[in-house]
């Protein structure tokens, strides 16, 4: 794939199953790009960041193939399926990997817990340019059509600037129509977090459980730099995202914590 | 808890599950310094990453409960139980995160699929000073007492010194007799990936599944400030991760991408 008149070759995947409207957009947008390899659960992989299947074997399953269009479905992560790809089913490395378009936010700290991202992450772990997209409507019929013409411009920009090497885009778009999305922001992640309201219940047998259930809270919402403020003022965020988690700037104050054998600070 | 004599609360847990050797002698360690609240899971969540249980619901149940000491059990990932114990069953914050210690490596991009990790990152964005430990010996019956004193002084100097708000640290140990470790290192993530070998097969019934093996590949085995060269050179490991994942240096470098609809570039 991929070979044919040096067609890029993009791989795309999601975590809201292969059935998902948001998937089947993605990917014809990238074929108006490229030849494609669509990688794809068959259920949602929602909130499974990025968990990869350890004690269970992964199944797949080739359900489209031609020169430009192969399409495999998969009971596995997102993770998995782009390892699966990636180090498997693909006889080169792709040239661009898309997930997406996620159904529901990925902005902010949701970036830990995405699918979508964790796939994008794993994409820019083995160095392949790799672009998240999520739209801020989690209904299965949203409307993934408004943003088209932005959606390829950073795709667009990926293929021609490139990303460096363990970076990738987490892209967030409003759910608003075409003619008042304002543009594109490039972003740096808000500074929030999910705070659980855990709803406690007891079972017939006693038993306690809960369900997970919260809302976002923003820590800086003045702040004009963040993907929140960018998405609340109707444009496409984009925060580059690193794989390289290290804090430098505390990094390089800890040098009371080093201790060495020959000090004496390790003796206690 | 932990109002007693102003004793720190300590919240621990681990992705090994409640019964492994790791997480007990956290736990005994974390006793000496406060009081403890232990919320782990009944079977093994490694390789769960940051995963969230948002479609079944999450069992717990108290098994231990003194004044110094309670214990739950839970039906979820580490990051369920951390959520579930900070924001539910404790009436105030915890003053320290402990998670581990695992059995087996979270070094350079493991901390990506480490449901160890995920449990400190996610006690970092809630700005609770959080701890990661990993001990490079997957044996359920490994040696976790060889590194106590170093643990002991890495904890101390976090209640101590504290940690910036949404940063945790990520402490790897190298499965050596506590006469070979040569102290504490602090380093950065080092570069590398983990390549899979797909174990690719076919059932009775002719349909393919895989498993998923694979190893570890450094990109950078000559850098001595990694994590990777600290532990091939016997000292503990110790990486300060962010939460917030942006890449700055990138960011200040993409004002090209950026579009409003003032400008023509968005009238494609």
């Amino acid at each position: 794939m991929g070979k044919r008149n040096n067609r890029p070759l993009i791989l795309v995947t999601n975590d809201d199953g292969y059935k998902s409207k948001g998937i089947s957009k993605l990917t014809e947008i990238a074929m108006t790009f490229g030849d494609v390899l669509v990688m794809s659960a068959t259920e949602s992989q929602s909130g499974k960041s990025h968990s990869i299947t350890i004690k269970d074997p992964i199944r797949y399953k080739l359900i489209d193939d031609t020169p430009e269009f192969r399409r495999y479905i998969l009971k596995g992560t997102p993770v998995d399926g782009v390892k699966l790809a990636t180090c498997s089913l693909l006889d080169r490395k792709p040239d661009l990997l898309l997930s997406g378009v996620n159904h529901g936010t990925n902005s902010s700290t949701s970036v830990v817990y995405s699918g979508t991202m964790a796939a994008a992450i794993e994409g820019a772990i083995h160095h392949i340019p790799s672009l998240g997209f999520s739209l801020l409507d989690y209904r299965p019929d949203a409307d993934f059509d408004a943003a088209e013409p932005f959606v390829k411009q950073i795709i667009s920009n990926t293929l021609e600037k490139g990303l460096p090497e363990g970076t990738c885009l987490n892209v967030n778009i409003p759910a608003v129509p075409r003619e008042q999305i304002r543009g594109i922001r490039v972003c740096r992640q808000t500074n929030g977090y999910w705070k659980e309201q855990f709803d406690i219940r007891e079972d017939p047998r006693g038993a306690n459980y809960s369900w997970l259930t919260g809302s976002f809270f923003n820590r800086e919402p003045e702040s004009q730099d963040t993907d929140e403020w960018a998405l609340q003022n109707n444009y496409l965020a984009v925060v580059p995202v690193k794989t390289d988690f290290t804090d430098y700037e505390l990094l390089g104050n800890m040098e009371e914590w080093e201790t060495t054998r020959t000090g004496d600070e390790t003796k206690s």
